[in-house]
């Protein structure tokens, strides 16, 4: 099945991290392939521990945004954003080629595409070759995206679909991220 | 922190789950205190492996709403719903009783209310009660609430609120539960 996670609100990533410990437990054997991060997050280390769930990162550890947006926004820079660039393309790929690869090997039966949505509005993956590995997986295996901004062609494709809408943010009351909660 | 995870959409429970991951991953000791639920789901396992992270369930093996729900829709009766009795009331405030000492001991500092939303709808907590928990303890531990129906106060109290609203639920299409995956 398909499942889609997406909107602006808090619980995407989360909500796929539970759905994979739910899968172990049921003898699934889980991938999470997270686009447009590095690792190093807090839950990193406890999935770790988590036998048949495995974590594969492929991006940088800074936040990055197409070019265009950059020069709309002076002030991301300011805040360490960067424009995407080749690197962050071959990540992409690479990170699409292990899910591919883990799939399709019987490897793993469970995967995650953390960011995938992100990484497709992007551009840094190619939305037909996504959707061609969903057609020929999706019912087999199990198969979580998300990110914000899912593409309407992988909503239609999906078994269900969900969004995350943000009710009442911290950040509107001024509180800062926090490691472990946020992050 | 107060979050509260609501909305009809899938993710509510996982997501709550998941940022119990990632609290464990930063050093957080996590309980999750489920109403409503007996336990004995797939990710139950996974997380009994996992270490700083509890689990406690108080509820009954069937599913439960108030008698005027059942007698108002009597298919409900043949699907094994049954009307809410003394004995889910006492599971209920004994899973409340075990989440307030969890916190008040300093034995634990990231606990998760699943379900306690539904738990307070059908007023088997009092909310008064619980409201006056999370203004004393809600600021120095983390609190998730779980659940349907999130009570209006509650919403008002907390610092992050995330709506999960279903797009497309494969229910619609016709297809069942299956384990591992929706339990």
């Amino acid at each position: 099945m398909i499942y889609v996670l997406t909107g602006d609100g808090k619980g995407k990533t989360t909500s796929a991290i539970g759905m994979g410990i739910r899968a172990v437990g049921a003898g699934k054997k889980v991938l999470m392939v997270q686009f447009l991060k590095s690792g190093g997050y807090c839950e990193d280390k406890t999935i770790e521990d988590v036998n048949n769930f495995d974590l594969q990162s492929f991006g940088q550890t800074c936040f990055v945004v197409p070019e265009q947006v950059l020069l709309e926004n002076p002030k991301l820079k300011k805040q360490g954003v960067r424009a995407i660039s080749e690197k962050d393309f071959v990540l992409a790929q690479q990170g699409f080629a292990l899910a591919e690869e883990a799939i399709t090997s019987g490897q793993y039966n469970f995967l995650i595409l953390d960011e995938i949505n992100i990484a497709l509005k992007y551009k840094l993956l190619d939305q037909k070759k996504v959707i061609s590995f969903l057609r020929k997986y999706g019912q087999k295996s199990d198969v979580v995206l998300t990110g914000r901004y899912a593409p309407k062609e992988i909503i239609k494709l999906a078994d269900l679909v969900t969004e995350m809408k943000p009710i009442k943010h911290p950040y509107q009351k001024g509180i800062q991220q926090r490691r472990g909660v946020e992050f």
